[in-house]
């Protein structure tokens, strides 16, 4: 079965996703700097949500561009990812319009949980039908930063017990990790052209 | 007539309709798990739709890659199809808000049965295009599962006159059926595949 | 320069517009079939913009298949296009919550004509592009329904000074005289098929 | 790395941000020519951020066509000019909804600076990865345009400290001055469709 479609479906709803949360962004009420000054929290975290999404469009983006065709499993793994990320405008906010109260933060850190694990479960589909010899498996490797992000959310969702401010910078740490380029794939698909020279 | 286009607007479409029901999420009142818990209908409903227009994306990656080509019968075969897939959104909001009351529960099911039917005619018109010796029409083969769901929609709507909640759970059970993975066209294209090794 | 992307982004564009009018869907106050009954002028509305973008995204189709290249001067008047097309939802909606009064039936019909309008300077730019013996220029013969229309929308505009829901009536037969599949193109596709055979 | 994502994607995004705008346009109050009147300024809005957003669109397709592949750079360049498109909503309706007020205005001129910015990163990622013999490049050449669009959205935003509506004047200058079609790459590609024959 071709991956184009899966790509093209994922691109359109992550898409939507980047960009409805623009719609929650309510204007200030006084057309003032101090007017804007009191939704900077709102766009903060329309920001943190978005970066969020940036880095699973680009991590799906890399992984599925090493797949060679994809099943019936796999389009039900991608539609499970896509769903929790769906929910992710949802969980963002409530954390926002609630003040960035314990419960909505603790919530919106298991939803960055939950998406975490449905990717994982992506992977290992993609991985499990192409064999572990193939090219996803190697260019994935040891793949500590897709072990690690899991373990730092639920130390984030603790922390948001007692503090739920902490409990956000621990998920902006997570985001921070993942924008430094994930040289991974590109070195192996850099190898891979070389050694075909 | 190149199918590329059908696809890529039928994607553009199913994707906007399965992410703006999050819009329609309603963030709970509280900041607690009480608040949570209030609104656990809710995102339940927007997960039995997020599954069906899910599985109606798969069925229609499924079925358009084994067509060739499309004519203008069959553009609105689809749109046709889309038109109801639309109205997903709406119903699931009126059940959801209405607290799963009779008449809006029957017409959500009036639209799965719809959308069905629709589904069915778009099959049929693609079958008719290509011919009863055609690849899609020998993959569809028997096809049990597009026969009996439609019977058990309006088992699930009648249902629902005596009792909404278990109109629901047939609807779910509909969705149910599909999820399990739809291996007929899969196995075809395999066989094909070995066919001509 | 490459047409795929004028045909992406126009899909994305039909995509949504085609979409979001479903959001302005207000559920019924009731749950009851009365309830519902009241909300079927909103629905009827929905459903003729819903043909309008349908019949807009498989004209596009054709027309867009036949050119080969496309020039900045197109990819503008394409976008002119879509501009009057996304209006759509807000001349449908003002329609619709006035109850269809004289202003808002006739402002929908200009947006009508408008696009109408804007669908004849994409083929016109289209045709110059290519020459007046291209394809596209041969396919589109004489195009009575392309020149027609602008006609009875000014006809539907007049009338709905009087009576605006006949104006509503006048534009929803436009629909239909599209909905009657355009055999032009599909015609001359087919011819061109056989004689090269 | 392929680019093609990287196109469907950003189609994605530009459809829905150029998109949704229009659910932001309230309909007027009263369903008479006055009423409509009331709501231009809003429509007129709507329009400037339609051809800014428009004039992105048409420039990015551009651009990203002269690229060969794309690195993680690359993505997140572009993911960075998509957030501050994103806002191009948000800041389109503080403007709109203060009666084109002083800040807001401003603030609508300093998105659109950090949106022209970003769109300078990006071609340079490209300039940079490609050579600065490579293509695009040659193409670009002095670029007079974007690199005088945002000392003129600065001067906008000086102006409108003193007076709100003529700084939006000055941003439509500025898309006025990039919507007379930008023939450089064109021309460019032509010339090097004649060299190859």
């Amino acid at each position: 079965m071709n991956k184009n479609r899966l790509e093209a479906f994922s691109d359109g709803v992550l898409a939507i996703i980047i960009t409805i949360m623009v719609l929650e962004l309510h204007v200030p009420e006084e057309p003032t700097w101090t007017g804007l000054l009191a939704v900077v929290p709102t766009i903060l975290s329309y920001l943190l949500s978005f970066l969020y999404v940036g880095i699973y469009w680009s991590n799906h983006h890399h992984v599925v561009q090493l797949a060679d065709t994809v099943t019936g499993g796999i389009l039900w793994a991608n539609l499970h990812l896509l769903f929790w990320l769906s929910l992710f405008p949802f969980t963002t906010r409530w954390s926002d319009e609630s003040g960035f109260a314990q419960v909505p933060v603790m919530v919106y850190g298991l939803n960055l949980l939950l998406a975490a694990i449905a990717f994982y479960i992506l992977m290992r589909a993609l991985v499990r039908h192409q064999g572990a010899d193939g090219a996803l498996a190697q260019a994935l490797g040891r793949d500590w930063k897709g072990r690690g992000s899991p373990i730092i959310y639920v130390v984030g969702i603790v922390l948001a017990v007692f503090n739920p401010l902490l409990g956000v910078a621990v998920y902006a740490v997570v985001a921070l990790i993942w924008l430094v380029p994930d040289r991974r794939v590109e070195r192996y698909v850099a190898r891979l052209d070389h050694d075909t020279k």
